[in-house]
């Protein structure tokens, strides 16, 4: 791999920025294969009044249509918060290669269940980027204590 | 409620036939409203190489669309098999009222993990008509095999 782990975590917190200017949670994911990036996602939760519209359901659903492959055990999967539940369900359905992520989510993260539930060749590095995302994330729900 | 469980269920086992037509595994799923059904989906992970199309989540999608509104405590969803773990994590996160499913899963259903992942108001109901969806889910796994 030429690029680094912040290269890409990077353009998966530009996601992030994204989901904040639409006022929604600032979340972004980017997977990667070899290199590139086949697919992108932002939290979508509100704007599409749905609550499976997370970052990493977007961009693991954009990755499988660009490979015409529902597997991705060769791809990496960035996300700027820890996956929840859900989310994390996926990315074990997936077969994801590999999963980078930011900050930690001690309230909803799937690592609260105490048991990985990722796929058991899932390799796993966190904390990347970690203060940028999670400051992201403590300035938008600080704008919505106030407002 | 003027329906019964089991007359829903019918409807969702319906999906579940059209998945099976289209050589999906067939997982079908209905989301009620007040006696009336305002989602309904079933599996495409193969037609839409998307690992994220479970019955559930198109149904859920669906009737967030359809309601505008991200929660459904009032609904109830009725799907052949018991959720995985996504769509058990996705369930929690709409905060569905009512889950009602049929077969067991006894390889990848939520209840695998031991604790329950629901939202804790969601009311579990189990086993109805569970022998007639496990008999297709059966039948279509028995053909995969042979050919």
């Amino acid at each position: 791999m030429f690029f680094s782990d912040e290269y890409f975590m990077k353009i998966a917190y530009q996601e992030a920025l994204q989901a904040y200017e639409l006022d929604e949670v600032p979340v972004g994911a980017v997977v990667v294969l070899n290199d590139q990036i086949i697919g992108k996602g932002h939290n979508l939760t509100q704007t599409l009044t749905d609550v499976t519209a997370h970052a990493e359901m977007l961009a693991i659903t954009a990755a499988s249509n660009h490979l015409t492959a529902k597997y991705l055990q060769d791809c990496t999967l960035y996300v700027t918060l820890e996956p929840c539940i859900m989310c994390a369900g996926a990315i074990a359905l997936a077969q994801v290669g590999k999963l980078v992520y930011g900050a930690h989510d001690p309230k909803r993260g799937y690592t609260l269940l105490g048991k990985n539930i990722l796929h058991p060749k899932t390799e796993v590095v966190t904390g990347i980027m970690e203060e940028e995302c999670k400051e992201l994330l403590i300035r938008f729900f600080n704008q919505k204590r106030d407002s």
